[in-house]
């Protein structure tokens, strides 16, 4: 069944009111009246209904259904990606909102080749976002996955700490594993950090691992600023079961 | 220490004369005398030495030390992915080379939109065994996986259950997980096969079914056909504990 975010004020009562890009995707998609469809509120709950009116602009649909959506993962993983080219960084958005990230936050470090100006990130915070929606939406998510930024290292570093299980992936570390820090961990939040192209310095790493974060190493191979996240997420997700 | 992939007969006893690509490699990194080097001849060896003389063109190496690379995982996992369009076949290719691929198989299947000619086809793989070779380089492999073609879904089934493990990612699959199917399995080899863009029809899965494969979910997430390979190929690495 075709699925499509809307804002939590089209519904009302047992009717949507679907108007602007939800409309208008729904008219490219050709559905007609009589057609079902979820809708998302992007909060984790669902609405099922039937379409039963198109016009130019606006459509109307009848709920018969609301639930909470089936697809969410129950380990809520936050994705902490070290500043990376644009188009890294919009891999990573795209990919960890389907592979079931809880929220993806961009950081500056020491060695981060892209450093851009306030306005520029405020600007590109805005294109990640959209790139996050659409990516929910083409993979059945209930939630569509925030993305912020925060400004220092330092700062990403004690907003990862608030999670359960807070984890830095580091290619100096030579001995604790992904695996071990995983392994029967009963948490319901985890914090997965990756560094830049240039990879973290080593004050930072003592920063992080006094701050809480367990260090830890993705194996021997050396993977790119924009395959490290990826990877840890899914064994992290893979581990708790949410590819079950 | 920078690493190259050389071929068998640029080394000769204690010595490697490296001409063509591995030769201007060098001088692009700026590489001098007394410098030292890795060279892997792609046949999970590697070979340390030190750069002895530069010209143009050629570039000699007095070798000390030869060994296993210890960056190759133990487990051998094959990837079978659909013929997809061309950017996310490349993708593909690039991330399963990092991940830890040891070869990657493009075959047809019926829902298949990308359907190159022979000649095309040819090319295509070229282009893709080019990006293995520098994906393998870069992550530090010792091993450059194959990549290879085969030229139905049939054959495809067929050669992936020689592995120990063979298993076929299903969206319709709805009980089945990997992690049941991978969960202490004591194997060396293993072939994960992923669908197109359409997915796989039922017939398909029956045929893969029956000729020994492990029909599996990836969970209640649709992945696209270019992150299902990834996720699978990263589960199941991970859960042999090769990004220990």
């Amino acid at each position: 069944m075709p699925r499509f975010f809307v804002t939590q004020d089209t519904l009302s009562g047992k009717f949507a009111h679907l108007t602007g890009e939800a409309a208008s995707h729904i008219r490219v998609l050709r559905l007609e009246k009589g057609d079902r469809v979820t809708l998302c509120t992007g909060d984790g709950l669902e609405h099922e209904g039937v379409i039963s009116d198109l016009q130019q602009g606006a459509v109307s649909v009848v709920l018969h259904a609301s639930g909470e959506s089936q697809s969410e993962p129950k380990l809520k993983c936050s994705v902490y990606m070290a500043l990376a080219k644009a188009d890294k960084f919009e891999h990573v958005v795209q990919k960890a909102t389907e592979l079931g990230a809880a929220e993806i936050i961009a950081f500056p470090s020491a060695r981060c080749v892209s450093r851009p100006d306030e306005r520029a990130l405020a600007k590109k915070l805005e294109r990640w976002q959209k790139i996050a929606v659409s990516a929910a939406e083409q993979s059945g998510r209930g939630l569509i996955p925030k993305v912020l930024t925060v400004s220092s290292f330092e700062d990403a570093v004690r907003r990862a700490c608030e999670a359960e299980l807070p984890i830095v992936c580091y290619e100096n570390e030579a001995h604790h594993s992904l695996r071990a820090a995983v392994t029967g961990a009963q948490v319901s939040t985890c914090a997965l950090m990756t560094g830049p192209e240039g990879g973290f310095t080593e004050e930072e790493m003592t920063f992080a691992q006094s701050a809480g974060m367990q260090v830890c190493t993705l194996g021997p191979r050396i993977l790119r600023c924009e395959t490290a996240p990826l990877c840890a997420l899914t064994a992290v997700l893979f581990s708790a079961g949410e590819y079950d």
